[in-house]
């Protein structure tokens, strides 16, 4: 592609380092930036720095948050001592949708992938098997949805954690083999939670 | 969508202002941002806000320019009195891209759609017809895309110019009934403005 102009030819360039968004949809969204008032592109761009520089990851949970504490986490109201394991934030955010839970979330910050690269250590694994250490946790409640990745990391996150007295439950597969929970609708999630089994039983499943 | 962190909110309801870009993707692409190294969001906020800013219109063609005149009408190899009418940059960059066309572009900023509320003097009709009657062109030659609304604005500026005495062309229809212009292979519309016929012939076929 040959620009007339520097200015956006850079914010194609920039635009299309996003997944998924390539250089001639970058073009068209920049020909749309354009033609809107110039407030539309300032919030934009503010949005975003404000956002890569000030959000936070909560202490407690992990998950994306404006403090140091996520609301889930520094709600009174929630149960402490069931944890359910996810993904990222899509994940608290899917199951927050269906009001089905009322214990803590743990965000792993993705699953294991031999074929991405990403091991354990790259994970938010430790920490967890810590607090389940330490004794507060009586249920830990695995939702990584049922991929190939999501399987191998329960596991080897039940692999950790086995010796330590506190029950594992899987959320029941109401869900379709191989679906992300993201796309999972509310009322399936809701009761997959609800309907949860033993780990080691789905095992055996 | 519930969001644990305003920041992401603001972050994602802006991205998911731009023409379709959903909420879920908009998500998608904000976690994408937050794994990688803050340059990149910084990076990208800059370059759009420059763009927004700073980009202007060349003062001779109206195309997205840095400077107050555009490369191609800077360029003193180019031929003045051969222009090329166009609808935006994409169809500029289109024709660049074929390196058959020496004259110079006259970019109108949309075509005439009454579905779409766009008239004439919502275009850069105007300053083209001054041009012609000032005599300085000898050769106009329409690149709108064969759509109802290319047509209707070939048309329009047809009328508004027959009365001057200058050879109107519309590039050969190599390119697809219904087709844009920014999604024909460039040896296709390479070939079609080499083959390019007198509008009043095109009007009849
Ligand atoms: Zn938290
Ligand atoms: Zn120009």
């Amino acid at each position: 592609m040959e620009f007339s102009s520097k200015l956006l030819e850079n914010a194609v360039n920039e635009m299309s380092q996003l997944p998924g968004i390539g250089k001639r949809t970058a073009l068209r969204l920049m020909l749309h930036l354009l033609r809107q008032p110039k407030e539309q592109t300032s919030d934009l761009s503010k949005a975003l720095s404000n956002m890569r520089n000030d959000i936070k990851l909560c202490k407690n949970c992990n998950n994306i948050s404006d403090n140091d504490l996520c609301e889930i986490c520094a709600n009174p109201n929630r149960l402490e001592d069931i944890v359910c394991v996810v993904e990222d934030i899509r994940d608290v955010m899917a199951i927050e949708n269906t009001s089905s839970f009322r214990g803590l979330y743990h965000v792993l910050g993705g699953k294991i992938s031999p074929m991405d690269g990403i091991g354990p250590n790259d994970l938010n694994i430790q920490p967890l098997v810590k607090k389940v250490k330490s004794g507060k946790i009586t249920e830990l409640i695995f939702a990584l949805g049922s991929t190939m990745e999501g399987d191998t990391t329960n596991f080897y996150i039940y692999k950790q954690i086995q010796e330590f007295k506190v029950k594992t439950s899987t959320i029941a597969r109401g869900i379709s083999v191989g679906n992300e929970l993201e796309y999972t609708d509310e009322v399936t999630l809701g009761r997959s939670i609800i309907n949860r089994i033993p780990f080691e039983a789905s095992l055996k499943s």
